[in-house]
Order: C-alpha cells, then structure tokens, then sequence
C-alpha cells in the first residue's frame, strides 16, 4: 500500500475523502506485474477529478506510484483512491487547495464460479432506487452509500449480481458494474446523465462496437425491456464480461455478442 | 484527536469510512469542558447508525471518550466519526460485522461576525439541487459531495449560509443547518422524507415550540413561501440560531420569534 508515494496504510482522519466521501476512485486488476487498461482508468480519473473541481495528480507520478506497487505485488485488485486532501473544517473546498490524497492499494484477485463467465450469472433486482444527482452521476466518487445498501439486501452466494432501477424505474447499472442489452442486433445501454457510474469497461464495450458496425443506443432502459432482450450481460475491470442467465422469471440459455465481447475485452486488455 | 479510545490522527485506508463514506458523525460545540447536547446527540447517532445498519457504540463508552477529549481541549467543535469499520473489499458489508471505528476530532470555534445572530445573516440560494434518496434522508451521514459541492459555488465571506432546494424546487435546508419559516404564527420547517439532514437544533425548535403553544408544521416549503415569511432562520449545533436578514430581492428587519428561539437554543444547552 501507499500513501502519497510512501509505503503505509493509514491516512489523516482529517482528509476530506473520510469526512466527506469528498474524492474518487478507480478499480484495476493487476496479473503478472502489468495493470490492465492503466491509461484508459487515468483518463476516468482525469475526467471525475475535474467533476469534483480536485487536480487531478500527473500520470506519469501515478504510473511510477502503481509500478511500485506492482514490483511488490504483480497479481491482485488495484485500488487507486485520490481525494480533495485534508483543509479547514467545513464542506467548502479551501481557495488555495491542498494537494490532493493518493492512496494505493492492493488485494487478491477474487474468486468467482468459472461457469459465471461462460454460462452466466443469476442476477436480482435491488429494492434501493438510485436517486438523481446530475452533478454526480457517472462519476466514480467516494460516496458510494447507495451500492452499501444495495449490496446488503442480499447475502446469497448463488446470486452474482444486483441490478440498480433508479427513482423512476429505468434500468440503470450493476451494483459494481455496467449494463448492456443485446436487441435486434444492436447494443444498448443505459443513460448515466443522472445517476450510476460510467466505468472503463462500458467505454471498452463501444468502441469493440463501433469497430464491429454494431449500433449502440445510450438511452432509457425499463426492466421490462430488459427481460425481452435477446442476451444482457454486465462489465466490470475485475470480472471482465458476465452474462446474464436468470434474472426473475426470464432465462436465457445462448451468448453469442456476449461471448465476442467478452473474448475482447479479456483478450485485448491494452490494445484499444 | 481520538481514534478508537487511543491518541491518534490516523485511520486505515481499508476503512469503509473513507472507501465508500460508510459511516455517519455529528458536530458538537464544546465549552469549558461540556459538550452542549451530547445526550441527545447521542440518540441521533443511534438513530443514524441503525439506518445504515452499523452497529452504534455503547453511550457509555463514548461519553467516556468524548470526557478524555475534553480533559485535553475544553472548548472548541467537537466531531464524532463512527464507521462501519474495515472488511473484506467490495461494497456488501461482511455479515460478521468488524467493530465500527470511533474517531473524535476538536478544532477551534469558528469565529463569525458577531451581528449575524442578531441582525441576521445574507443568504443565497445554492444552485445545486438535492437528490432524492429516502434510503438516507435525514441520516447524518458520511456521503456529502453535494454539501461540498453546493458550498463550493460560492467564496464570498458576507454571506452567512447557502439554502439547498432539491430536484422539485422545494427548499429543504441550508448547506449546514436546518431551516425555519415563522408565518401566520406558526412555525414551518421542511420535511426531511427525501433529502436532507434532521439535526438535533431542529428537533429543539420543535420541542421549544411544543412547550410554548406554538403550532408546527413539518411540510414541503417552496422558495416563494420562504420569500413570503414573517421570518426565517437557521439553525445547526455549533451557531446555535442565525435569522436571515437578506435573500434574494426580499429584506427582513425584525425577528421576535427568532430571537426568543435562539435565547432557548444558547441558554438552554443541556435541560431538554
């Protein structure tokens, strides 16, 4: 782990990403020394930072902070957390900022059923809606009490992912992941405009699209229309592509897009 | 600085405090050595925590805490942390819950000009709107980006407070304090169903009006109403009660039933 580029694990309880959730974050996974999609995640944090108003750190002082963090651990979940820094008490951000938090951190590859990549998962509906927050939404933020709660509704192992419905009823992510629908041979996802975070992997999904000729629609998803596509499948950084098999009443038994973008997406993790 | 009952500034960076702002805290004005409200600060932590399904810890052991930080630093703000602690990585929180992490910081009583609680104070309308969250409304809780965000959009020192409206118009509080109309008699405050944090000032209020025969109303206020009130004040743990003397194009010059209200709130500290 480190801190501000020194090895440590402990931060000032003054730093507003404890007392706020007052900065942002991005996930990696990390296999034999090398951190998939590094570039593109900085791109991710560049874009949240400015959300935020936070200076975003340079690149190459994170990429040289991630290198050695990767000589000691090669294999694992890369955490790379940058908050606004500690400052005066109270919400405003001061005139003259702080340097902002760089914390790394990293832990073991979770394991997952293999037939959960291949085969698909069993998914569920999360009873929290998402509220609305224009300012906030895509952005992968340290405010993240929406995801706790949705996670906590369920503890069944059998279960690999909870779908997020916002206030209004649209269909909008995973609780750690991207959506996409396949449908008459297009792609669609959800519209993140007022909710949800938009992570390295859906980004990833449109470009194999576009390079492909597949359309891909961005717009308003209802459950129900989710429960007539032809295939569904989440995207993360960690577990790559996940179909969907089960989801309430409905099964789903063949991938095939799912299968070609997943394919890619392992398999092309620097070439974009 | 208290971390866990120990001297200490420094928290894991494993902590779901600073991972996803899993946690809720309070604000407590302390001085020569007593800590205004603390018991009933306490109950709204109670209250916060068991939203959030954090185990609370015991009054006791706190209030013992809080008495060791005041031994050291009698007067000042006093900010009470509580976590949902550290776990295994990934938003659900573990079933065998780690203990919460208790953190106690004090800073220097911020110093405001003095006519603003008897001549009031200029506010502004906070561009930012608040979303919907039913799941949070009302919690103290550690997720605060749109506080930041709303008291980022303004650096100027001559205005005392910043009014947040949400996402249907309705104003709902100020940035860092609860909000009163008095009209017609009665009193009106926003409900807090949706959005917005319920401090113990404004349970206060309440409780003053109860004993004084004055009518409440806990209801949707929009922001020509407020324009429309006899007075309006805020109110939070460490200002006590500030009226409002400028919004907008509307002026106010006399504040009777503020000024009884704030006498209570700075005299009354501690006989509830």
């Amino acid at each position: 782990m480190l801190v501000n580029g020194d090895p440590g694990n402990l931060i000032s309880i003054r730093d507003r990403g404890l007392l706020y959730g007052d900065g942002v974050f991005r996930t990696l996974r990390a296999s034999q020394g090398h951190a998939a999609g590094w570039p593109l995640h900085f791109e991710k944090l560049r874009h949240d930072c400015a959300a935020l108003g936070i200076t975003c750190p340079d690149f190459n002082l994170l990429s040289s902070e991630l290198e050695t963090l990767l000589l000691s651990h090669p294999d694992g979940v890369v955490k790379l957390i940058v908050t606004r820094g500690s400052g005066e008490r109270g919400y405003a951000p001061a005139l003259t900022p702080p340097p902002p938090t760089r914390l790394w951190d990293i832990s073991p590859t979770p394991v997952y059923p293999a037939e959960w990549a291949k085969l698909g998962i069993k998914a569920r509906v999360c009873q929290l809606r998402l509220g609305h927050q224009p300012r906030l939404a895509g952005v992968k933020h340290l405010n993240r009490l929406e995801n706790v709660l949705a996670a906590a509704e369920s503890s069944d192992s059998g279960i690999g992912e909870g779908l997020l419905l916002d206030v209004e009823g649209h269909v909008i992510e995973g609780t750690r992941s991207n959506l996409f629908l396949v449908s008459g041979g297009e792609l669609i996802t959800p519209r993140l405009s007022a909710c949800g975070v938009a992570g390295v992997q859906r980004d990833r999904v449109m470009d194999w699209a576009a390079r492909h000729g597949m359309q891909v629609r961005v717009r308003e998803v209802l459950l129900d229309e989710l429960l007539m596509a032809d295939e569904v499948f989440l995207v993360n950084s960690i577990i790559a592509l996940w179909p969907i098999r089960e989801l309430e009443q409905r099964r789903w038994t063949t991938f095939p897009v799912s299968h070609r973008i997943r394919q890619y997406l392992e398999g092309h993790n620097e070439t974009q």
